[in-house]
């Protein structure tokens, strides 16, 4: 406790975390990374809830998982959603974003897909998990198996107030024992079978899903991921409209991971391919020119389900203040099939900026 | 004179010049815009050649020329090269590079091109050209109607000590007169006419060729350029070897510029359009990372040829200086067919460091 007292006091005098405030609930949250705690940890009335570590990426698997992992790891399917630390505060279920500000869409689907009778037996468990699909306020598209909603896939466990995530062994029996969703296992495996690595991969590859995450079987292992060449299209393919507000290497890396792919599972490069590729960056941006003419700005539509209407308008409060009230345009808020479904617009303001001088007849130097 | 002195001496102070030397004549050159004169620009034995302004570009026809132009202005080729200013120095004619270096390669070539009786006439003239074609040392590639060897392009005339540039009909009467070789000129304009401007531009990326530059009709008229949908794909495939050196923007800034010239020239996106980009990505990569596997380093090679052999060797130590001992390697320099042919090995270094990172098996954190 006072550990962490001290370190959020020192990280609030020097600008790393920030207090806010989730109804009547106020907490404090880094803002950046902060003497070896990751940017996103929480401190929930005096509790330390730890940012989700971030994971390094291999580009290839032969000379990867040697390098990374002494031993044996395990394999699971990387899940194209965003990231959620659950947990009990007072009789409430909570979920944080990556970042650490409570999330309400979050906050308020999760009863849906979890069994919460873990944190009665377990109150001091967070559950780390992707909540992915084509409906969520955060991200464009989603993984090609969901194809409405969203889902919840736990991938990890923490405790209050521990560094660290459970060893694997512990989250597999906690994740049978409630039933707890998760992503696809594929078992556990050794740095010499990269090539059985790479067939579960190229499967996925086949599947269009994004990858594996690769996690080291023993205490505080390390954690790696790989990704299918279907990812680098995907990603392109619903950040395209967005190509001037991502840093520029967002695609550039995508296509060398891609180049990477093909070299490690001796794929030749074929015409589908360069043809998915293209396309993926054309369409994205083509769309929002089209847009840009008829309505003057470039935004991207977002849709997702609440159980609680409450929740919906704390998330437009929320998306306000994290991206500016012009930015943000609710567009619907109605009771749909048992669920209340909003609807919103988030612009791409740099975009739009561009756009609108190009469209004045502007000359830019480059 | 003394204004010139100034501006250097100042520059100088300021670390935003530099002093060189060609052979026994020392010169200074502007490292960075200073003053209202441009990079590039040099003082030669006390006299000024102004660096080559920068000129705009615009991605809408139709609202680009009338907010560029008052009034009419001429359309010529814009030539896929490098910039040089060739002038005359005592009994010596030599060529300057954008950044305002002597030019070895461009100065051995010079005579090939020009009739040099111009500079007995008029010894105060600067003329601006572009040296273009694939055998260069500076650029991959090179226009698709120069199919060896490079051709010079004169656009530009200046001279020594005055700012800005000639008159375009100043230009065009000393260029009939002499002979010089120029891009082609489709004529003069005014901006009303922009469906007869956006026409030749559709030829030109018919032909495989870049686009266009607009230059206003009146004394320091401003200039823009224009490019074609095909010209984005060629810059991206020639360059996608060097995606991570090149700014990230590089590639995505095309892209845009290639969805807007789609848009403007009411073209429908097709398959053959988005292969050709897809197939610009991967190929460059793809062949850097075999060339990789094969050798151990990413390289691109240069051939060119020389009339003499001491500017070929001047060459590799003006390349040495600019680029690093280490990342420039002479393969060759022999005489053939009544030249001395250079080839050489430009490394692309942090494509090298990065892909032995990744082979090697490290993991980054994006």
């Amino acid at each position: 406790m006072t550990k962490n007292r001290t370190l959020f006091e020192e990280a609030l005098s020097r600008n790393k975390a920030s207090r806010e405030t989730y109804r009547d609930s106020p907490y404090l949250r880094l803002t950046d990374d902060f003497r070896g705690s990751s940017k996103g940890t929480v401190s929930w009335q005096g509790r330390l809830i730890p940012g989700y570590p971030r994971i390094g990426r291999i580009f290839r698997l032969e000379q990867g998982l040697g390098q990374q992992f002494s031993g044996p790891f395990w394999v699971e399917e990387k899940i194209d959603g965003f990231n959620v630390r659950i947990f009990r505060a007072g009789d409430r279920i909570l979920a944080l974003s990556r970042g650490g500000y409570v999330c309400p869409f979050s906050t308020d689907r999760v009863p849906d897909f979890l069994d919460l009778g873990i944190f009665d037996e377990h109150p001091d468990l967070i559950l780390c998990a992707e909540l992915a699909g084509p409906e969520n306020p955060y991200t464009e598209g989603g993984p090609s198996f969901v194809l409405e909603d969203v889902k919840l896939f736990v991938f990890d466990i923490m405790r209050f107030g521990h560094l660290g995530l459970l060893r694997q062994s512990e989250t597999h029996e906690l994740c049978e024992r409630y039933a707890l969703p998760t992503p696809r296992l594929y078992g556990r495996f050794e740095p010499a079978q990269w090539l059985e690595v790479r067939r579960i991969v190229e499967q996925l590859d086949v599947q269009r899903r994004e990858g594996v995450v690769l996690k080291e079987d023993k205490p505080d292992g390390r954690r790696t991921k790989y990704v299918t060449a279907w990812s680098g299209i995907y990603d392109i393919s619903v950040r395209a409209a967005d190509t001037i507000e991502l840093p520029g290497d967002f695609f550039t890396s995508r296509i060398l991971r891609m180049a990477l792919y093909l070299d490690e599972t001796e794929r030749e490069l074929d015409a589908n391919l360069e043809l998915d590729l293209g396309r993926a960056f054309l369409r994205g941006l083509t769309e929002s020119v089209q847009r840009f003419k008829r309505e003057g700005r470039v935004y991207h539509d977002f849709r997702c389900r609440f159980r609680e209407r409450e929740n919906a308008e704390d998330l437009i409060a929320h998306l306000h203040t994290i991206l500016g009230h012009t930015h943000v345009v609710q567009k619907r808020l109605e009771q749909e099939d048992g669920y209340w479904v909003l609807e919103l617009e988030k612009e791409v303001p740099k975009l739009t900026g561009l756009l609108h001088q190009l469209f004045r007849g502007a000359a830019l130097v480059d």
